[in-house]
């Protein structure tokens, strides 16, 4: 798994799977620009293919954001008629975005697909930005967790938030509500406020250094899935995190380096 | 928590806590980079100080990595004297890292520091740009977890891992091991091996994209903790977790985007 073996050894195109963050330049790595720069052709869902200039002469194929196994697919085989193929994904493409669609399609896909030079570039996901804006409230253990059901039973999602809050671990969710599912992030903070006190703090945060962003904190117990749409990571403190008030300034959110009687 | 309020509203000096990545400049953030510019002075662990390029003027605090909360607090002094500081943190500074010793240095600090105009400045951790190397092995629920216990007791930690298992997080380990701690991390093991199947693959990654880069790939079974150093990043798959073999090139290891019976 070195440099060599990675990137060069196939003649047979190129695909990069390419984090943009969350959204604004500053947050692009100069990797993922590069990527960008390189690629004859983009793919991805619209939104995230929107926020990429606009290079003449580089093809776009854009997307519906239920589609990712055929994106991959549609993409992979671009690339493995000799293009360089870079396919757009939001946030990091390792959290709950196209890499593991990608390498899902090419484990269920020809041969020749498992030859294509792939490489993943990584972006600030999303919960690494709403933290950063809100304090640390990742300073310390923590998990992440999809809450969608589309590809998952709800039973797991409960299980897996109980198991969490027992384990102390703060967590990030995302995916937190769609149309098709208004009633669940309720049914998630219900839960939690099963398993943790009313006073830990939840984090909402949306569109993290856009025009539009917005950012809120309230007590699980207040916690309400209307503060939530598509497109906010939620952060739910655990019972160590700790809130500091500024005078005139958005009070800071973080969890200890210290856990326990340590 | 607008951007008005958090990079506005005070003149008592500036203080970014920037997360430089995993190393290499291709994974600095433009946001990052210009911090990095600005500030007048530059605190930080020796070396993450080293990867920043010397500017002319600019000074430089190097301490040790033991001494998170009073380089803190001497950055913020520095800070609230009328400077523009900078507290360079690898990886992401919210992840295990100096985010939140400065937010608990702020809280135990003197009133004024709660003025100062504090960013943090996100940046790829280290838990990203291993499973980007390997494939995608964080594409579902996932967590994060700090080995060391230097901060907490290590009953803590073995309790952590079981409900993660048992949970079926795929789990990424910080601070592996140390020169005090040389056999935790085989005990870890010990207790994974307890709560997972043996084929369950672990992840070894090490100074991603630097020329010393180490990626190995074992299944729990033969995972052992001399396989890790003190900048080693391990990721423990979940139990749907696949590895996709590629003739002359690394295994991929993902984790679907499907769990349970969905």
């Amino acid at each position: 798994m070195n440099a060599t073996l990675t990137f060069g050894n196939t003649t047979a195109g190129k695909i990069a799977v390419v984090g943009l963050g969350p959204g604004e330049p500053r947050f692009l790595t100069p990797q993922a620009s590069a990527a960008l720069e390189e690629a004859e052709a983009l793919y991805g869902y619209m939104p995230y293919l929107e926020r990429v200039p606009v290079r003449e002469g580089q093809q776009r194929f854009a997307s519906d954001n239920r589609e990712e196994l055929a994106r991959a697919g549609a993409a992979l085989a671009h690339a493995a008629a000799g293009a360089k193929v870079a396919m757009v994904s939001g946030g990091d493409p390792g959290v709950f975005a196209m890499a593991a669609a990608v390498i899902e399609a090419i484990e269920t896909g020809p041969a020749e697909w498992r030859a294509l030079d792939l490489t993943i570039v990584p972006g600030i996901t999303a919960m690494l930005a709403v933290a950063a804006r809100a304090g640390a409230p990742l300073g310390h253990d923590f998990c992440a967790v999809s809450l969608s059901d589309n590809l998952k039973p709800w039973e797991i999602i409960e299980t897996r938030l109980r198991l969490a809050a027992q384990a102390g671990f703060a967590m990030a969710f995302y995916n937190p509500v769609s149309k098709a599912r208004p009633h669940q992030l309720d049914r998630a903070f219900e839960v939690l406020r099963e398993e943790l006190a009313g006073t830990v703090p939840v984090i909402f945060g949306r569109a993290v250094g856009r025009p539009d962003e917005r950012m809120r904190l309230v007590p699980l117990t207040n916690a309400r899935g209307h503060m939530a749409d598509m497109a906010t990571c939620i952060i739910v403190g655990s019972p160590e995190t700790r809130i500091v008030e500024r005078p005139g300034l958005p009070a800071l959110v973080y969890t200890p380096r210290r856990a326990g009687d340590a």
